[in-house]
């Protein structure tokens, strides 16, 4: 596990991400209220940020309270107490209609689409002057704000800093701040797939050429996986004919040379752990129980298209159909998080799923039994309680960036349970080789492989879980986190003379 | 212009393709007529075959007809008259199960939508335990009854001859033949994109490896455009974790080496030119002349999903509405064939299709004036003329292979008609730098593009088709042949040592 001495580097940090470590929100007697920020980055940073020194997070505010704290701090950061210690934020406020444009119609759906190889082609996306007009008024001008406040910030500071910015909300970050601020280090760390080029064709030039560049403006960009660096190489090569080594992962653009790395993010174990062990944890966990026949399957996650939830079903339907000796002694627990109810296409899925489960419960279960027991809810306290208690977890994204589900769930579960795990998980070049891997489109090996999974011998399931624990704890968010400032002050030095 | 004296090589020459040169059908009046095949393929190739002496055309039987003459010829092998000669012709019937499976189930759609890039991917495909069973019982067994016909045909010849396989209903071929025949050099020509290996991810790994292992068993694997060629190189390092050489644009198998190449193709020039001044087509033309007020946009495609044509009319939409003085002046003549109408999406496809259409009419149109005629036929003399009578074509696909459309219109067009082409079909390598080139997605693009296409001077329009002819007549059909021909023969020479 990594250590807390090693995180640490001799200058400021500033962090660029969208979601904050915090959002406010007013109890129901008026009271001003802290909460976490949801999202497993957030979880993992926010924990990290407190010990770092001379760390800063510049965020968007979410809440009308956000937008009231922001407006309270003209100068603009502020602290703010979480647990584990105390994290500097400023919240950067953008124009509501700009910021609509960026996040509602940019984005999400269009940049999420184009990464998740989401587009039903044939149909959409259908590119029209209004969405060059959110895309330039929009996305790109939200960007510009953000890059403004970082620059003032890296110029607070004295213009030398290690700015790291997140995510695919903010790919032009890096070419405003590379001439404000030169002396500053940047890096910007994608978080979601980045798919070949072919997928990329999706979007026209005139959008997509600018968002390659400015992530080329940086001086490392990040990804959680080999194969997204490699195709990010392969992406500068076709679409933007740049000079790149795919020895070295490099991108040469002029005199500049751009790192393309890759650092599997994770969890931060300990806390974590902690979290799993907290009486409200334990107390869902024991109402969970309530639930289990002989074998409980488990599925966690946001009703995104990109994780699959139908074929899931479908492939559990299967499994019912093919073992009826199983009738009456599984259920699958499925703990969905409704997400972006603004997007048509997410709302449409939501009832796709609805009628599958009834469709599947009719057929299956009977007046003491129902095969799947669904829940919409955002309660994460229950969430982790079924990273607790399932004998199978199925994640079976079509594409996921990482999937910190798998992790975190392997790290708190107490019955050595099995994963299912699709092939197009991020996670999966790290612990795939301890799961049962399918492929998220193969309806018939994903129900052969849910029954593998229950009828595993717990010699074979503890062997497995102890070996996939391992690689997890050495690759704790501390080490993930070590190893960017390492690679960071390496790259820095080397870059020293032409600065 | 390639001659008639490069088209040959000292052995015999297979030609294995789903679809042959003829078809044969009954009269009303009882009596056996002889159709040629459609599609751009056979078109060029049945006059390059009655050029060659020694080749033979191996083909599914497709009409009833076509099924009572494989039974009259039970040694094999028949000739038939077609212009231009003679064809030496095998039909290879199959069960019909395993053709339906082979065709219906495997090869249209999941080949097609997966090169395509056309799954709507959070809904198709779902792979089942019946999809892989068509796999096995279809599309394999009807690759190995057509790679043992061929090696009987190979053997007959004393087993030395050219295989030329075509296309992605025949991805198995090689590796069955390899090992019967193997003195003969097989050629595998893929006629639509290779996308790359994320696109290739949709397919499981026991369908999708198998296909490619297939491909490689020749000893050139043919596409139409370098990109593909590269493409193709991509997929077999990252999902079979062979050695390719992308300098010398091979893949090393074994202790073989397999050659991957790209040739463009093209058009018969002189018998398309013969064919455009019939007098059917200038019939067809003089009634389409009739439509015309100011200006003809066209159109002409199969319905194919892949062919982009609800966004077209879009596009068109858009460029009345930006330019109200156009209404009275324009029409946009589309003639669609109808295809695959035994595929679900396909018929609501053209459903859509006909829907928008109707509400454009109506929107724009008066009685005096329909901005769209759209026609649902399949009229080979009739878009003959529309190719002549075009002031600006339109050809917007999503991903296409090649596109003859582009250029047998370019070749017969009277009117130095302006092609508004999709940067996503194979022939915008060659042509792109002569049209107006469009994002198939960006509506407004299009809008634009088919505007300016309407209002390019006349000299412009002259010395942009002037330059698309020469590059058009220089890359003929027969150059396409024997640009293969040659590269056959350098690579025989230099397998005979091993041989």
């Amino acid at each position: 596990m990594g250590t807390q001495q090693d995180i640490s580097i001799d200058v400021p940090i500033i962090i660029v991400a969208h979601r904050g470590p915090v959002t406010f929100s007013l109890s129901p007697e008026g009271s001003r209220v802290v909460e976490r920020g949801s999202g497993g980055l957030v979880t993992g940073l926010t924990g990290l940020v407190t010990k770092i020194r001379n760390a800063m997070w510049l965020c968007s505010p979410i809440t009308e309270e956000d937008e009231l704290v922001a407006s309270e701090h003209p100068s603009g950061t502020f602290e703010v107490e979480v647990p584990g210690g105390a994290v500097q934020i400023r919240f950067i406020p953008t124009p509501a209609e700009a910021h609509q444009s960026f996040y509602a119609l940019i984005a999400n759906p269009l940049l999420w689409f184009t990464q998740h190889g989401l587009w039903d082609l044939s149909n959409a996306p259908s590119i029209t002057a209004s969405d060059r007009l959110s895309f330039e008024n929009g996305y790109v001008e939200v960007n510009k704000v953000f890059a403004e406040a970082t620059a003032q910030e890296v110029m607070n500071k004295g213009g030398r800093a290690l700015v790291m910015v997140h995510d695919y909300h903010f790919y032009l970050v890096g070419s405003f701040l590379r001439r404000r601020c030169p002396d500053a280090f940047l890096l910007h760390f994608v978080h979601i797939p980045w798919p070949q080029p072919d997928l990329w064709r999706v979007l026209p030039s005139w959008m997509r050429e600018p968002l390659i560049e400015g992530l080329l403006a940086n001086d490392i960009v990040a990804f959680h996986t080999e194969r997204y660096a490699r195709n990010f190489l392969l992406t500068c090569e076709e679409l933007l004919g740049e000079e790149v080594d795919y020895d070295a992962y490099t991108v040469k653009v002029g005199k500049r040379t751009v790192a393309v790395r890759w650092y599997p993010i994770s969890v931060d174990v300990k806390a974590f752990e902690a979290l799993a062990s907290s009486e409200e944890v334990n107390f869902q966990a024991e109402r969970l129980e309530n639930i289990r026949r002989e074998f409980l399957v488990v599925r966690v996650d946001r009703t995104d298209l990109s994780k699959n939830i139908l074929r899931g079903f479908e492939a559990f339907d299967k499994m019912l159909d093919d073992h009826e000796d199983l009738a009456g002694r599984v259920t699958f627990l499925a703990l969905l998080q409704p997400s972006r109810q603004d997007v048509d296409q997410y709302v449409e899925y939501m009832e796709k799923i609805r009628r599958l489960v009834a469709d599947i419960n009719l057929k299956h279960g009977n007046t003491d039994w129902q095969p799947i027991d669904l829940r919409f809810e955002d309660n994460f306290a229950q969430s982790v309680a079924a990273y607790k208690v399932f004998d199978v977890l199925l994640v079976n994204p079509l594409f996921d960036g990482m999937n910190l589900v798998a992790k975190e769930a392997t790290l708190v579960n107490a019955r050595d349970g099995v994963i299912v795990l699709s092939e197009h998980a991020g996670v999966h070049d790290e612990i795939g080789r301890f799961t049962i891997t399918v492929h998220p489109c193969d309806i018939q090996q994903q129900a052969d492989a849910l029954f593998n999974a229950l009828m595993m011998s717990a010699e074979e399931r503890r062997r497995r879980r102890i070996e996939c624990l391992k690689v997890i704890k050495e690759n704790d968010i501390d080490n993930w986190f070590s190893s960017q400032l390492e690679e960071v002050s390496r790259l820095w030095k080397s870059l020293a003379a032409p600065h």
